[in-house]
């Protein structure tokens, strides 16, 4: 996916003045957490044991609605202010790294769990690579 | 990507009675879509002929809204709700033709709105699919 | 809220040409709906018997989805697509019928069901109003 | 509408430790000024003068999608994560800040920027009076 969203990106009249390669994978990493969290925290609904894994699901729930919104507004390219996208970043590798170290509790019991983790850990440092672009840029 | 949300499909402990294929495939393209669709909506905004793209921006921000509640409601395969699941998918599949439609006719002149129409169309066609096979099964 | 959510749909400078009360009143219903499936869910989640509450938890979040998109893309009045409106609102109220019977079964356990589904049924509601007048129109 | 989130709030079994008044002030306002901001940006997409109003557009897009998460996120009290939950409010209170900075340079020509500059102001000072309450808890 990454080439789809790269050829939007570059199609962009107005290109934020980013490092395209960081801010072409922090979008996809958003897209691809945010979907396993929203598909782990149902599969923990699902398990027997659903007492143990209230926090995951709700650590699950932020995360996912803060992945698909830092991919929204990093999608926007035009008049990027570095406040908001910066606040923004630090966020979603907050509920990245939350969400991470619960699943990672889970991780040996449930597959979902490990993916999910495994997608959390890499979201959380594809926003701090950008988020060290943006301080740099 | 396929694989990612096949992955997590996989792992679930009680997975929806649906054609797996068409379910991921589904969600992947509704992801891609929503992402097209933010991306293109910001670009047609930073065009100097702004004016004529009003209406492309607003199919764009609905079909994005669209997509996202599509990839999240079918990303919980637990209790599938087939009237709800149905109605989400057509939404879904209404507002990809509408953006394809309006966005077709400036696929000429710019680069992201062609790559947001093929989106459209392609998630337009994984929407009808998954319906299709809902209806049969 | 009525007022503020219909002061913005009067400051708008083209007006959609459809039944404002029932505009205003579907958008404000689909709002408390969403926050009150959102808190639902997590209270649910949060109860001793979770594991009976699986269902409700997950009606809650699609129709929490479902809610804050059919309310973003009735915000925009801007060039309606009436085929696009109708699918959205039919799939909203779908999602608000099926969370609504789910509730309605834990309502005299849980005051967050109660509530919920009280919810749920006026903005399922307000959409099949707001759906006849868009017939009518 | 405080009623009905102060309701919701109440009716948890297991109520964050957060001053409540507070939090769902900030619900509220979140909610609130999500509406305002995606009305406004499809006003402003409808006035004649558009290429004067795309900072606008943008700023409203991106101050939507955090509100509604942040109304999200605020909404699930059980297992708060204070880390993330400061991180968003910060996030959303930057993003109010931006919109409302920008929609104020329209208020005096657009009544609906007029508006949702007034709404952005309000949920910025509910943010960050939240925000307060949390780092003295």
């Amino acid at each position: 996916m990454t080439t789809a969203v790269n050829d939007l990106l570059e199609a962009h009249p107005a290109p934020a003045e980013v490092d395209r390669g960081a801010l072409a994978a922090c979008i996809e990493e958003c897209m691809a957490c945010a979907q396993a969290c929203t598909a782990c925290a149902d599969a923990c609904l699902a398990e027997q044991e659903v007492g143990t894994l209230r926090r995951c699901i709700r650590t699950d729930a932020d995360c996912a609605d803060l992945c698909e919104t830092t991919g929204r507004v990093l999608s926007r390219q035009a008049t990027v202010d570095i406040d908001v996208a910066g606040a923004v970043l630090r966020a979603c590798a907050a509920a990245c790294s939350a969400c991470a170290q619960e699943c990672e509790q889970h991780a040996s019991m449930h597959t979902h769990c490990r993916l999910c983790a495994e997608r959390c850990r890499t979201c959380e440092a594809a926003c701090r690579r950008l988020l060290d672009s943006l301080a740099d840029g």
